[in-house]
């Protein structure tokens, strides 16, 4: 998906939310589990359920993976499952020499066609570009983390600047504002606005709101720019806001509550 | 497998080599590719012809995941397929917020059965602490690394101390020598004496040598401590010295050669 129809599908449908499916297996609905792939049943539950009230969905690879090869089938399954309305972004934190990122780009790009994968830059340049090759695909770069372990590398202080503000400066300079984005968590959003000042293009995705404390409102006032440039995700709150029967019913009603929220800015911004 | 158990393999085999399954689909031997898992009949022949001349074999997860859900079942296939003799390392580089590496930890570790994982460091302590946590276990963290990009973050420095030092520091306080390693790449082995004297026990898995031109003596001068302390990989030096029906034969004549170098340097160090 183009910046230009990702612009389009936010403004249009008036939200940036991007709908987190870490769809842990432990905490499934029991009604579920003797289905014959419950995690896929619950992601199509809660897709279906969502699909109004957001732009993209995120599936963290970590819960699949922690199956096994059953897990990814059930990744390739609801990844296949998402309209192509939505944007597709593997929440894989991938990265390593080139001629191995390359094989982690095919795998993500090609062969599962994601729009687009969060990337760890730790490795540096060859470790970034092999993603950033494809035309029409997003790289999604850690920059400042939602974490409570942000502060022990990517806070460490250089001549002034921190390590995760060499890391964006630097990937700038390798991708641009249509195929490269930066995660920035919401838990940091005082440290937002000096990050959109000087990244006033690229989108940042945001996660961090919901269970991990952040503030929509706050990240949103700060981080939003004439194109919204942002992706604000929400995982927990939403798939398990019930983790009875009503789940689905439950993660429509929180989704819409983000929805109504970010319509608010929106219109503000338009 | 115990540190204790790792050190007696590598003495009574006088082996410190890793063999890397890089198991590249498109470089195959041609007389492999109608069979029904080309990529594990490969793995399967090279771990036949390889195991008397390693202890470990690293699993490069980009491989499998780029063939999506049957690649995973080629990775299962293999990592089982591999004698409890050797130790076995999921090369994948995984790191996310807490919740999310305790599902990588569980994949690799209890799901696949894996000795250990290497894990990337941007997102600190509490994307690494749920590696640590399984007994017997081990979590191989990135230090410095031998790719080309390792000069665009992990040595920047910051007073006097460049990021990878930061990094082992502070894993260190995290983890000790019975369950942490460190990546420290071949091709920086000016570097790697004044890593060994900061931390005279732990494990460096070192990766490097052969097609990225790290040298096997450099390395291992500067980087054998009293238990050895070494894991030196080699991935395409091996797997890939022939492309041909051949191509068995000559990963045992390569690691074999590896073998006999190794040998000499831990008869001088016994």
């Amino acid at each position: 998906m183009t910046r230009k129809e990702l612009v389009e599908h936010i403004y249009t449908k008036k939200t940036f939310l991007c709908v987190g499916l870490d769809s842990d297996i432990e905490k499934l609905p029991p009604h579920l589990k003797n289905l014959a792939d419950p995690q896929f049943e619950f992601n199509k539950q809660i897709i279906d359920a969502t699909l109004d009230h957001c732009v993209a969905y995120k599936i963290n690879t970590a819960f699949y993976e922690s199956r096994g090869a059953k897990g990814w089938e059930t990744l390739e399954k609801t990844v296949n499952y998402i309209p192509k309305t939505h944007f597709t972004i593997a929440d894989a934190k991938r990265g390593d020499i080139g001629n191995t990122s390359a094989q982690y780009a095919k795998a993500f790009f090609e062969t599962l066609n994601f729009d687009a994968i969060t990337v760890a830059p730790y490795m540096g340049e060859d470790s970034v570009r092999p993603f950033l090759e494809y035309k029409g695909k997003w790289t999604i770069l850690l920059g400042l983390t939602s974490n409570p372990g942000a502060k022990d590398f990517e806070l460490i202080l250089s001549k002034n600047s921190y390590l995760f503000e060499e890391v964006l400066k630097k990937a700038a300079e390798w991708g641009n504002s249509d195929n490269l984005m930066f995660v920035i968590g919401a838990t940091k959003h005082e440290m937002v606005r000096a990050i959109r000042d000087t990244y006033p293009d690229h989108f940042f995705l945001v996660p961090g709101v919901g269970a991990q404390g952040g503030s929509l409102s706050e990240i949103t006032l700060s981080g939003i720019n004439r194109d919204c440039g942002l992706l604000v995700n929400a995982s927990r709150a939403i798939i398990f806001a019930s983790e009875d029967e009503d789940f689905a019913a439950a993660a429509r009603l929180s989704s819409q509550q983000y929805h109504e929220e970010m319509s608010s800015f929106l219109s503000k911004n338009a």
